[in-house]
């Protein structure tokens, strides 16, 4: 059945490939899974292409004609995708209504996919860090997923398609289309809160701010409520060297092995299976990359001043070809590992339910699934779950750290840019050029070998023999040089990915702390002018005050696991270019050994 | 004193830079010292330029009047260059003159200096690949030296002129005169012998064939002769593999060390001096680049059939550059090595003057300079010299060995051009590309380590030290990339630069054995139309085994000092790569152990 969609917005296409609408025009979508916020489909003339999807409004069968468009509430499936239609997703009153044209309601950035580009590997290295130097946002967007679409997921799952146009070639007319041939998306950091307009501190008038969407205001204001279970007590200590989250008292990690490729629905769809198995449960579970993707936006949503490890990017096409497989296990070992480091992170439900849930009961499943995404501690709300040392801290303190920390991102930033750059490159040299060179060498010891081996004389046959040893021999190393890099400089590119993820979660973060201390002074010359009373500013104060533990405690974690990271990462760089050397060096001393008895 | 000459031939010049001559014209020599086979000069009318050295003859002030055109007998001072004019060094009589005009009296390539050109060394070494590619006789011309001239000579003396035209400049005229940017000189084999015509075999009707200007035919018809003293005696034996030279039994070597610049004339003339130390006298004595020059000439000169090792080319500017210095030193210490190491030049007289007369004795050196210029043993007579084992060689058998050694040398020639040509090229790569790479990695280190001491947690402080110490390893790790071609690649291709003047010379060589046995076939010939008698062809016959002897005898010292020196090369640079390679681990993991405490 042909899904279709209502346009709430006229949208006006102004690249090849982008299609017009009509607001309440009735439009035709080939999937329902957006593809970087856009749907692909035809308008009701028939012309087929891209359009926003925050600018329709899908139509269920089920809810097409019950459909109120002043609806709110809780979100549930039969509802418009909330992401695009602005409806919370919590429980909250909301002020404005979806429908209501925003003017500057932004378009996503049309999606181009690499893979039809079919850049070499080199290029792409080069061109994405090309990329990352103009914004380093190359992670995707988080999908909101429901059970419906849970199958149709269009990352890991086969290329067959069941609606017109084929899925594996339909994006195809996209190619070439500008310079921009890397998708660049921005995370958003959960579902824009709305409140109640009764403060007197003013409400900051851009609705799409980091501050507003985190939850970050309307905390700060006064407006999250919320039962906090004992349970979702998050604590923030005092430790040595400031607010800390308090350590998780059962650690644990989780190892992911085994990728295999699974069928379902009579081998019509395909998809790459992990084997998990956490070591405090000791019970392997499979998971999906999509689960991956749904639980990361489950910790988006959720916590806004932790930054979550970005998952691996999506990709179109080569899912199944063993680079891939291979290089995004290690992307989501890497994430498993910051996530079960991570004293909030790896305690939380959603987290737990990922890591615990049998596989196989997919009724329990469902149930933590739509559980968490019913979750009311998000956003707002998270903040009233963290409790704070008593003593609370000094501002004026907490605003130096906070711009000493964002000046020392921004040089990690462009240092593992540059590192990043170099290491790439580095690597493409060993593949390519000191390979070469090196067997050119071995390849001119052999043709020497071949011209002494003329000389019939018994006393050359040794001196032949060992310089054909000698010639095998670089040949030989010549392909260490090509091995190498997978060994110690992928580990290297894996890690300073990962980094710069959060590198990129940073700068919301840190503006959500920055809004909540405007707020601060904001009330301050409020009270001063008598606008205010000193309750009320005590109350912005006291919520500022742990907004700016969570963040310190934040940063403070983040120092700690990138000096963990970036050691165990040295030192394992360092080992394995030793015993690189003394591979070559061994190999060598094996071919002196020939010219001992020639 | 203006030097004067007289053109016995016509010449017309034909190049830039070139100046044309008339028959009998007087003309004005700007030096005795040709270049390469040609003098510059100006003629009658004052145009100034080149031309061939053979096609004058110089007028000396105590000969000019007296000078006869078809005197003969002894070469002396007073007399035109022998080599030039053609008159045989030795004391035979001339069947033709030199004054008669040769029409096929190969002209000489014109010198072109490369360091008027300037070339990078890279280039240098390109270029010079590839021009050896085209012809291998790179080495300079053996020039005959006179007392008189001995301290004019071009190389090895500074350039400060005493005649117009300043001598550092001189050659700028012929920059960019063609393609031909290097030198390409041939090595004539000493002079051509002139013998009688009673012999009923046939002459070579090229009196310019290597054949006939070695001596090699005029020995082969008998026309060889001489007084052979005991000490001159060279005896070719039956050895395990064939006719080999007898061993010296008393072997020696001799070492070349400080190279160190001398002036004379009250600074006017410097010039770098080597000191030579034998290990049979233990005396040192001091030697220039003109001694090993003339020693050469005199070699090429006297031995037909052996392979003298080429000196290292003369090189016009530049010569007092320490890298030049220490590289003419090495191809030096090479030289020495194959010329102790051969058990006919190492004996020889002339090789022994060298050695061992004292070099603050002039007059001692005087005389046995001219005793080895006056040599009779030279050439034809050479042959002379040589006694070989009593059972004459299987004519079949030893061209079949000269067929295969033919085949042998010319790939050998190929393999070692193409392993030359790598290891040039594998050690310009180590130079900049590895250096490059490995000094970015050091760079890109550093700069991670300058960003994460913007962070002052204690806890982070090793790690940073460890990362900055890592960066200067890899920045180290660059240098001896950079340092080490001059420990391994360099000697190899000096290794290889010997061995190209040594294949260079083989086809002298093959053609002198191959003449003579085309000798013995002829005189076959004509036993058998009963032109000849049975005992002039047996005459015949004896003395192309000499020859054969000879030749078989030098290949096979060439196949042993080559199963030598490639080992002991490829031994040296196997031993150099490995401390390489582990002064590279030591290195890292030096930088290793940082991390432990950090």
């Amino acid at each position: 059945m042909a899904l279709r969609a209502r346009a709430l917005y006229d949208f006006n296409s102004e690249n090849p490939g982008e299609v017009s609408v009509r607001e309440n025009e009735i439009l035709t979508l080939y999937s329902e899974q957006d593809i970087d916020g856009w749907f692909e489909g035809a308008n009701s003339k028939g012309e087929r292409g891209l359009f926003p999807a925050s600018y329709v409004e899908i139509l269920r069968s089920d809810a097409a004609s019950t459909f109120n468009n002043n609806s709110c509430g809780t979100s549930g499936d039969a509802f418009p995708d909330s992401r695009y239609a602005n409806i919370p997703a919590g429980g909250f009153d909301a002020s404005y209504t979806p429908q209501s044209k925003v003017e500057n309601f932004s378009k996503p950035s049309p999606p181009v996919f690499n893979t039809f580009t079919a850049p070499t590997q080199q290029q792409h290295q080069h061109q994405q860090q090309h990329q990352q130097h103009q914004q380093h946002h190359t992670y995707q967007q988080p999908s909101q997923g429901s059970d419906d679409d849970w199958d149709d997921d269009w990352d890991d799952s086969s290329t067959v398609a069941d609606e017109p146009g084929t899925v594996g070639g339909r994006y195809r007319d996209f190619e070439g289309n500008g310079p921009s041939t890397y998708r660049v998306s921005t995370v958003p950091r959960g579902n824009a809160q709305q409140a109640k307009s009764s403060a007197t501190v003013s409400r900051n008038l851009n609705r799409f701010s980091t501050f507003v969407k985190s939850g970050g205001e309307a905390f700060v204001l006064g407006e999250a409520s919320g039962f906090v279970k004992d349970g979702d007590k998050i604590c923030v200590v005092m430790g040595k060297y400031g607010p800390e989250w308090q350590e998780n008292p059962y650690p644990f990690s989780c190892t992911i092995d085994d990728p295999t490729k699974q069928t379902k629905f009579k081998g019509m769809k395909s998809y790459i299976s992990y084997k998990l198995t956490p070591t405090h449960t000791q019970n392997q579970v499979n998971r999906r990359y999509k689960h991956f993707d749904w639980l990361y936006a489950r910790l988006v949503e959720k916590f806004p001043v932790i930054s979550v490890p970005h998952i691996p990017e999506k990709q179109a096409t080569g899912r199944f070809e063993e680079d891939f497989i291979s290089k995004r296990r290690k992307g989501l070992i890497w994430w498993m590992n910051h996530m079960t480091s991570h004293p909030v992170l790896a305690r939380c439900d959603v987290f737990q339910h990922f890591l615990t849930c049998n596989s196989a009961d997919e009724k329990a499943w469902k149930q933590g699934k739509r559980k968490a995404e019913k979750d009311e501690m998000v956003g707002a709300n998270f903040f009233l779950t963290i409790s704070t040392p008593a003593a609370p801290l000094d501002f004026q303190e907490v605003e130096s750290k906070i711009d000493g920390f964002k000046a020392f991102t921004k040089r990690m930033d462009d240092s593992t840019l540059q590192l990043n750059a170099t290491v790439n490159e580095f690597a493409r040299k060993q593949i390519t050029g000191f390979k070469k060179e090196y067997q050119k060498v071995g390849l001119s010891f052999k043709v020497l070998s071949q011209a002494f081996e003329m000389d019939q004389q018994a006393y050359s046959a040794g001196l032949n023999q060992a310089i054909s040893f000698t010639a095998e021999a670089y040949e030989a190393i010549g392909e260490y040089f090509a091995e190498q890099p997978s060994k110690d400089l992928d580990p290297i590119t894996d890690l300073l990915a990962l980094y710069q993820g959060h590198l990129a979660n940073y700068p919301d973060i840190i503006h959500v702390q920055k809004g909540a201390l405007t707020k601060v002074k904001e009330s301050q010359k409020h009270v001063e002018e008598g606008k205010m009373d000193g309750a009320q500013a005590e109350g912005i104060n006291e919520r500022c005050n742990i907004i700016s533990c969570a963040t310190l405690a934040e940063i403070q974690h983040f120092h700690q696991i990138r000096v963990r990271d970036f050691k165990a990462q040295m030192q394992h760089y360092l080992q394995q270019q030793i015993a690189f050397f003394q591979k070559i060096t061994g190999k060598l001393e094996e071919a002196l050994q020939k010219y001992d008895n020639a």
